[in-house]
């Protein structure tokens, strides 16, 4: 059966149907006054989203590319980093760091364990001479399903007092409460494939005051990812360069259900999916990947014994038509990930275990009991 | 009246209904094999329009993240270039070049104007050290509607051996001929709002084995930009970072239907239209801003005297509904620039110059005749 497909991976997330037929309208000069129209509603909306009066840039890249910009617009080669990594992102952020030339000093975690706030606060507290000039970490790790402990990590650095906070948080905003300013975060990345509602192609970076004052002495070159080009133009409703007109109509539709759903009752949804979804996974006596301390809302990671995690993904795929994530890297072929992130709603949890469950017997599984998933999911749901 | 707008810019083009209604598809996994099976048609049709069997990267990026791909994979800083500098986009080659360290020579000439090819050959004939690693122009000048002579440049450039020629065909490519292999051009950069006939948020980046000789002593730092990273994961139908999913089903279909129309057909209906504008705004007794042997497929510019440029296209829009493109920095307020590139027919170039011919009139200007533009457009398409 064509067109019936259901996606429950944690990027591209599923997109509105008035997102997609916003997408469809016809493009308009980007340099016109209508456009600029757009701009600024679009500004003001994801100052909201992200909770802060400081900037908010969008750009046309990938999540990565949104990092990147985080990384070159206010570090210097040499400045030394603490960068948290306890999965493929926080992997990618210490790639990134070192292509350009950071000290990067590596804060690790096993992959499925939260970083240790602890570890942060030692580095931070024992450098005296203040020479740690950013700490980089990925809120909520997309490859595990974890999410890190950004506000206590960030209260360490406030107290260092110098360092930046740069913060991937590609699955957590609007996912999972960030609020930028209350928190004091500098720099946060995140991109449109996600909590945003939107296809992939926009990247986004929101910047304090803080780190506009150390991009004045930042060194690593750019150009095509320097903030302040972006900066510049925002202030005028403009861009510095042609930005994805259709993809920016996707956004302001996107924004405005936001705004109608509110920022508590999102977090609020994306906290009732999770606990539905690790409720009914439980139930089903599949061992979750990532402690309940530390679940991200963005994405559940489940480590199934007895069954074969590709199997899983596999009949999940050929008789339902639900795509989920598989396994990164070391973790391919022994976990799957199920994505409750953006235009999610408690039906999809409720369809997504229930074929959960009818796939387990389908492969012959023995430790479940029928109906029992669907039962606790739909236990938190009600 | 709503809805009823008319895009003669050189970007965003117009963009046909299938494409928009392929964007408005639901995503799909970018990892499944799905999306593989799309990519690995998109990268053979990229080629094909290319005109090349070396590889064709696609990024998520605007025309400019494209041109700086091109810089930053294959120089390192302190590497003398000579930067063809005649327009606007002419200007960004440098700033981009000096931005990432690069000795750049400017070869500059008026805008309105060509570059000269001599003074391109007697910098390379007097290098007999080989000490430049790069030629780097804009092929179609956007800001000016000059069509620079690169197949002369880069023969130059061939005889001299070593340097790499490095072009931005942003508004060339699918308008005009650039036969990648026969003429040898090592980096082609462009984009998507363009000749390709959908919305703006991708660009490409083509490249020659010869370049790729070159990125392996390349030292400027990259990872967003890395094209390695994007040829590895295309020889696997597949992509380093979270693609744009949707405007690649655009592209898809975009790409289908240049097939259909075929290569030499698309490059004559782009002269047949370059013709027909400029005939017409000949007849109009508006001066045309490029000499003729020079002039952009992609787009007319027209400086008007005794009318003013910003009134024109003030009545085209307010009255007609058409948006033509003004100047650029110097030239603001000077010119107007008629953009006839991508999914343009002979039909929208009749009603461009009927409406500036009732726009002429609107605005009292006494030089042209009523019915003389059309016309001579129409004789043109006849």
């Amino acid at each position: 059966m064509q067109d019936k497909h259901m996606l429950m991976i944690p990027g591209p997330t599923p997109v509105p149907e008035r997102v997609l037929l916003a997408m469809a309208k016809h493009p308009i000069g980007h340099r016109s006054g209508d456009f600029s129209q757009v701009i600024a509603e679009i500004t003001a909306d994801l100052k909201w989203l992200h909770q802060t009066t400081s900037d908010v840039l969008m750009l046309t890249v990938s999540g990565t590319g949104a990092m990147e910009a985080g990384i070159v617009n206010f570090l210097s080669p040499g400045d030394r980093v603490l960068v948290g990594n306890n999965g493929k992102f926080g992997e990618r952020w210490v790639l990134v760091s070192r292509a350009f030339g950071l000290d990067v000093e590596e804060i690790t975690a096993e992959w499925g364990k939260p970083l240790d706030p602890e570890a942060f606060r030692e580095k931070l507290e024992a450098d005296s001479q203040k020479t740690i000039k950013a700490v980089i970490i990925t809120h909520s790790e997309t490859s595990t399903g974890i999410l890190n402990d950004l506000e206590t990590i960030n209260q360490y650095v406030k107290n260092h007092g110098e360092a930046l906070i740069i913060v991937d948080a590609v699955t957590s905003l609007g996912a999972f409460n960030v609020p930028i300013d209350d928190w004091g975060l500098d720099v946060v990345a995140s991109g449109s494939q996600k909590g945003y509602m939107i296809p992939p192609g926009l990247g986004f970076v929101a910047v304090s005051q803080k780190a506009w004052k150390a991009y004045e002495t930042a060194k690593i070159p750019k150009f095509y990812l320097d903030l302040k080009a972006y900066k510049k133009a925002t202030d005028k409703n403009s861009s510095p360069f042609t930005p994805p007109v259709n993809l920016m109509y996707g956004l302001q539709a996107a924004l405005k259900m936001m705004k109608e759903e509110g920022l508590d009752a999102i977090f609020a949804r994306h906290r009732r999916l999770t606990e539905a979804t690790r409720a009914g996974v439980k139930a089903l006596g599949l061992p979750l990947y990532a402690p309940d301390e530390a679940a991200s809302t963005a994405i559940t990671a489940v480590m199934p014994t007895g069954v074969d995690a590709e199997a899983i993904r596999s009949t999940m795929k050929k008789q339902f038509d639900i795509a989920l994530a598989g396994g990164q890297d070391d973790l391919k072929g022994k976990i799957f990930r199920i994505g409750h992130l953006g235009f999610v709603g408690d039906r999809d949890i409720l369809t997504a275990i229930a074929a959960l469950e009818s796939t387990l017997q389908t492969l012959g599984y023995q430790g479940a009991t029928p109906g029992s998933g669907v039962a606790a999911a739909a236990k938190v749901l009600g």
